[in-house]
């Protein structure tokens, strides 16, 4: 073997042996043991096998399958307890403003906008300041299993490109987007595009440059980024929608988070018949649109949204720091719309799309500690399984990545994380732990005689980024720890 | 010096060096910049000095001040950033139901007990199991900086009395109760003590074995615990109430936690005007009370609590994960009642304190979203300072440790914690880590423009056990890591 030449393992074919652990549906995850998945040089899944019994025997299948020698790949094995989790989607999340995480006070949106947020993203004009920022950004949510982030960059286009080029160098699937924002009445004085125009012309310079760093956008993407219907002009969105129209790109922006935001954009646009309206008015209503928040969307708005086939990102954590109000997701779910989840640093406080999952749990019980009726109030609930498949493929599905990523299917590309859990000795210690020593394998502590069921609810729970221990995006390892 | 025999560190005195934290009230954190905390053998704080410039200064004032040599004392020092903080009070935990942490499903708290909790308490009269339960549920939540811990064990003697021999020798200030409920038409069959008088003999075996093992009280005291109102006859209540009187012990318990509790106290005492009535009724509502949740209290409630002198443990995770509802703890402040934090493990998902701070913080905002009035709605969230106090200060007081622990006074007894956040370079990476590597300082990204109140922010909003470097229980060394 140490006389055999072998590629390096980056551009090796893999198999990986194991426990698989993905959505199959919304209600319900799906427990592959004794698993092998192939995975190919260009990191799509061609393979998955499995048997009854041994994880070997399901590899030796994939490989005959395959027809590959098994030592021209390289396989990964998951240790005992340890299992295989599609890499988590973050729909909603502003790398610009990932210094200020924790530090909101007793601010709501608008105001925190003001005194937190703009401040900031203006500073990132500073190239070597920006560089900190989004390397720290790109690096802290890939640790936590963010294999695709879609971001708000900032107004500046350098500072744009700078975090399309750093994800892909540290191999993070990406939407980036530079924010749009020229309402002389409600952008600061420092912060904004000088003209529609001269914010229109910025965008296209961002998308031309990820067109040149990855031309197919196989990694990363442009997103158009009107900021939110206060911060832009009318002549901004609709051109804005004409570059969608144009070149098919993806649109994110907010909608409904704060009831002040609410008032402002009636005030602005007295006569729209509500705010989903005035970006549907402004072409920006589509079936490539993620809105965020959506926590005060009347009926008419969520059948609005399900018309054009919009999708949602849920952010709850940041929805309960900024005081935001409670987004209902059954209710989106019961109108037709996908729903993702957003950490939405700095609004939220964490870079962790698993606490972002925690809490959409936590909010649902939130919403339905005011139902009064007993049956509707347990249904109203999300379960563990709901919250990980927001996570995951609900995620995938916003970004139009339903086909690519978001569970272990052949044809999908591989976008994973190898998940281990802290396992407790019957000393009460931790495997390899000694006195006044201590393993740090995060806060998930398992006995022995949980089911598998309840290992994941432990996870979503305790779990952190001590948890996930590998992560694969295209089949590239970009992130792992001991 | 390498010929000095010096005594082992821990039972020498001690000099802390450098910056501390603590709360000077509810409202009010006070930073002590370069300054000097002495601390006897017994773990008593002797002296503190403070210098506008130096830590060295500081160190030498107190060392003259004690007339110490410094060649005789552990010289602690925190470095650059770091800084030490009042170790954390757990009010409320059930060390017996660690390993179910995260595993509630949907169920609220009475299928939740029968489902979950009672099969997993019952079990630990195997006194194997026991020792691993309880073993890493003291480390962990050690670990986690919780100092002081008030536990419930089960209804079995032998293993509550390994619970307070762990606390003992592991180093944790604890309150260990052993659990009375012997209503046999409400506690299961498997699961509960035999008759009043059986109960309150188990009871009295536990206490005479604290009694024992640490006969001040010093470290480990035993608190009379019975379980809830519908667990306990009105005889056991009655017989715990005269122990209370004899022996002045602490009494801890559970009230108006979830509806379907509050309708069966309702059920079974209609004549009581309350459920807190019921408590009193039996002579358990007194100075040395702590009530968990209280979440549904009614104002008369809340006047009785506040003049019988009854602390209050709030517990914002186990109330929003078993969706029992959202306690007003400004409320309760404004009654007069003193409150402290409780993780209530495992309805609570986390043994981390500072993450009940973080969701007492989320609570509050729920409760804000509902309230009409702007300036009623602003004033209901909690703060920063307001959370940490409930977590540190507030938590000594309702266990009348308050002239004890809680914060760096001269006399009190060094209960604390040393904590390191993470520092993120001029190239987005973490000091001494590498392509490829990953150094393990948490979640906390400080990078350098921060001021201490917003350290502080993210500290409680993305901080974790990794920065929670050492922890001091009484002056012992009782957790590192590095």
């Amino acid at each position: 073997m140490a006389l055999t030449k072998r590629a390096p393992a980056s551009r090796m074919s893999k198999i990986l042996l194991g426990t698989f652990i993905h959505s199959k549906s919304r209600a319900q995850l799906e427990y592959l043991h004794n698993a092998a998945v192939a995975v190919d040089k260009d990191g799509t899944i061609v393979a998955l096998a499995k048997d009854d019994h041994s994880a070997d025997a399901a590899k030796d299948k994939a490989l005959r399958d395959m027809g590959w020698d098994v030592n021209e790949v390289d396989v990964v094995r998951c240790e005992e307890g340890q299992f295989f989790f599609p890499g988590f989607v973050d729909t909603h999340v502003h790398a610009s403003q990932y210094p200020n995480v924790g530090i909101f006070g007793k601010s709501t949106l608008l105001d925190w906008l003001e005194k937190y947020t703009f401040p900031l993203e203006a500073s990132l004009s500073d190239l070597s300041k920006a560089r900190k920022v989004y390397t720290a950004c790109v690096r802290r949510t890939l640790s936590h299993g963010t294999t695709t982030a879609t971001y708000y960059a900032t107004i500046d286009v350098a500072a744009t490109n700078l975090l399309a080029d750093l994800c892909l160098s540290i191999g993070q699937r990406a939407f980036v987007g530079r924010v749009c924002m020229d309402r002389e009445d409600l952008c600061p004085s420092y912060y904004r595009d000088a003209s529609p125009e001269s914010s229109l012309h910025a965008t296209q310079e961002c998308v031309a440059h990820v067109s040149k760093i990855d031309p197919g956008y196989d990694l990363v993407s442009p997103i158009l980024t009107p900021r939110f219907a206060p911060s832009c002009s009318g002549n901004s969105m609709n051109g804005l929608a004409k570059l969608h129209r144009e070149l098919h790109l993806p649109v994110q922006t907010h909608i409904s988070e704060n009831k002040g935001e609410l008032q402002l954009v009636k005030d602005m646009y007295p006569d729209a018949p509500s705010y989903a309206a005035v970006y549907d008015a402004h072409g920006l209503l589509t079936a490539k649109t993620v809105v965020a928040h959506a926590v005060h969307l009347t009926e008419d708005e969520g059948r609005l949204i399900a018309q054009r086939q919009s999708k949602i990102s849920h952010c709850p954590c940041s929805n309960s720091c900024l005081t935001s109000g409670e987004a209902r997701v059954r209710w989106m779910w019961e109108k037709g719309i996908e729903v993702g989840l957003g950490t939405d640093m700095s609004g939220g406080y964490s870079p962790s799309v698993l606490e972002a999952a925690r809490q959409a749990a936590l909010v649902s019980r939130h919403l339905a500690m005011q139902i009064e009726d007993e049956e509707l109030r347990e249904r109203s609930k999300l379960t563990v399984e709901e919250v990980l498949y927001l996570a995951t493929r609900g995620g995938a599905l916003c970004l139009g990545l339903g086909d690519k990523v978001g569970s272990f299917q052949v044809g999908k590309q591989l976008d994973a994380q190898l998940i281990g859990l802290g396992v407790v000795g019957d000393d009460g210690t931790r495997a390899g732990e000694g006195a006044g020593d201590w393993v740090d394998a995060g806060n998930v502590d398992v006995f022995g005689w949980e089911t598998w069921d309840e290992r994941i609810a432990k996870w979503l729970y305790n779990g952190d980024d001590r948890n996930t221990k590998k992560v694969w995006v295209k089949g590239r390892l970009v992130h792992s720890r001991r």
